[in-house]
């Protein structure tokens, strides 16, 4: 594959075409056949990795991704997205077709846009630029899957496994969500907090509120619960991040009658919490405490947990800092090493390497009319160029 | 009014005439004219207080009262009761037509049998037979609502208002519920616990999980002040009562979303209180304690109180000691003195005098196919009419 032959990427252009694919999860619509087709032609080497569920759920829907991979020298940079789009909401809200991808006053408009179709076409038209130029050391890979927005069970978190299981290697990766703030490159984010979240329920018994020693009241055994929960400090924080936070995010008895003493009382937490804690830890711990209440008080206490993701922190290291160099020198702006905010795939991807996650200003995702100006597309492009030259040359 | 002149009446087809009114409140259906239509055979002079709201509301309806009193002297012994009855509930879940009165294997069937038109015609026949007899010492009358089982708001709290006002003295009464738990005449009602409803909202700022320093979450505000709440010691009882009790009956925020922060928290309390406590003295305790959880918290928490009826206690004395002694020597069961249980219209009639409840088995009061043994009446018959002696000839 001579560089000389490989094609130079437009970015808008590539971002419009894959707009104009309306992969909302799990729906992938051409998208990945599209992307793939860029790759090929720039010499990458295309894996297609279907997954899919079989207890026939809808989360088991059938879901495409893609690793593909130009090279086999070290290092191996990688960069992780998703060709899956969140719905539209309502059409007719937008100014225009949300899968039009069309261009007024600069500004490009469409679902995925930002998050992050735009990533993508940014992050190959940098490689098209850099292949132009002549080959580059060691490896360039990507990681797409086509379920991120939705329950992400057959995508990132698969293909990690699966390339893992093979001995694949990958020595960094940028994810390329829209990590920016207010301005491109005014942030990266190096770790995001884990979120658990906990069903209770009371087992009481129903009586009328004049014969209370008929009954079993659950309302004051959640509270008393709820209140030792909330009283207690998880942690103080871990390296750059926050403490963890546990949120009681809904409270459920729903009795209408002013003379009658519930039979069940239901709450619901969420804990969004540090590498300090993990899930498993967190569970034994709100087992542990509803243990205690239920001794106390003789009342059944049930516990139904999920956690959608654990906790990661990429530190401070090599390629954070070479990132950040290569942002700043690109942009102008030195990011931020966040790690606020929700989860990302990056949470799967830690397995392997160290990941961040840089992309475009993500204020308008998931939003009406999500827009991306031209010239960021444009602009992150360079700086993608340029992180991809800076974390390969340390190599 | 010759005493020979007057009919003895029998409870039981009393019973059944009053049962065919379907007074289920606030409706009187003509019951109270049936009321009225005997008593006034038997002497006494009725005079019909009707009251009602004026905001058009469902609880201002037109409800009808009866003071009906015979003769003029000292004391006053007053019957207290009802007319209007519950709903039946499924009326096809009835064993036979719950306003037709049927007799079957000596069990009168309908709705009011127990609660409570078999106690006003067991207290009515009673009259008959004593003035069958002769004249009676002192003053007989009757205090009939149609609205106990409604709002109780234009009912006897209207009535003894107005008998207050005009100077009306009544020296003892007694309230014809069915206070009875197993066996006729095992007990008699005493007093009873106040009843005061709490509805709570703590006002916070809806927010997502992963950002709470931007929401303000109204949750766990709402749990510390129940908890505060549930473990303060309100007192530890009041001569025959037990503790007042505090019940949490709701709780309800209604957040479907495990990311989101609700924005608001609601919750419903139920104190039964002892004559130790009155309804002002708990709402300020409310109030001061919702006060101090929101200058901790600086979320707002507003309160709205109803109080449905003070506590009250007629101390044992004469009047309670002639009620048992005749009880227990018309059934040979020695009625224990209870305050237990809900609310009835004494905790009104306790302003003028003292005042005890005194009825039929209550076991199958507001149930389907509702039902006295036709032996139990005239055992009552028998019962009240002891008392009416036995009280009448402490004058």
């Amino acid at each position: 594959m001579g560089t000389a032959s490989t094609p130079v990427i437009d970015p808008v252009e590539l971002t419009r075409d894959l707009i104009r694919r309306p992969s909302v999860t799990p729906v992938d619509a051409g998208a990945m056949d599209t992307l793939e087709r860029v790759l090929t032609g720039l010499g990458f080497t295309c894996r297609r990795m279907a997954f899919e569920g079989s207890t026939g759920a809808a989360t088991d829907a059938r879901i495409e991704n893609l690793y593909a991979r130009r090279g086999t020298a070290s290092p191996n940079l990688c960069f992780a997205g998703h060709t899956d789009v969140v719905p539209t909401g309502e059409a007719a809200a937008w100014s225009s077709d949300p899968f039009e991808a069309e261009v007024r006053n600069g500004l490009l408009y469409g679902r995925g846009a930002v998050d992050m179709k735009g990533g993508i076409a940014a992050w190959v038209a940098a490689v098209s630029q850099i292949l132009a130029d002549g080959e580059p050391a060691g490896s360039l890979s990507f990681l797409i899957t086509g379920d991120e927005e939705g329950p992400a069970l057959h995508g990132t978190k698969k293909v990690v496994e699966a390339l893992m299981a093979e001995g694949e290697v990958i020595d960094a990766c940028v994810v390329g969500e829209p990590s920016s703030q207010t301005q491109l490159g005014d942030m990266i984010k190096i770790g995001r907090r884990g979120s658990l979240n906990t069903w209770i329920t009371v087992h009481g018994k129903q009586g009328h509120v004049a014969y209370p020693a008929r009954a079993a009241n659950p309302a004051p055994v959640l509270v008393r619960l709820l209140a030792a929960l909330d009283a207690h400090v998880l942690d103080e924080g871990y390296e750059a991040f926050q403490p963890s936070n546990l949120e009681i995010t809904t409270i459920d008895i729903g009795n209408p009658a002013t003379n009658v003493i519930p039979a069940e009382a239901r709450a619901r937490l969420n804990i969004r919490f540090n590498p300090a804690q993990t899930g498993d830890g967190l569970i034994d711990w709100l087992n542990r405490e509803a243990g205690r209440v239920q001794a106390e008080t003789g009342l059944q206490i049930t516990l139904e947990h999920m956690c959608s993701g654990e906790a990661f922190l990429t530190p401070h290291g090599p390629f954070v800092t070479a990132v950040q160099d290569a942002v700043e020198a690109s942009t102008g702006v030195r990011p931020e090493a966040s790690t606020t905010g929700g989860t990302s795939d990056a949470r799967f991807i830690r397995a392997m390497c160290p990941v961040l996650e840089l992309g475009l200003v993500g204020q308008t995702m998931h939003q009406v009319d999500e827009r991306v100006p031209v010239a960021e597309l444009v602009a992150l492009t360079a700086a993608y160029r340029r992180v991809i030259e800076t974390v390969q040359g340390q190599g």
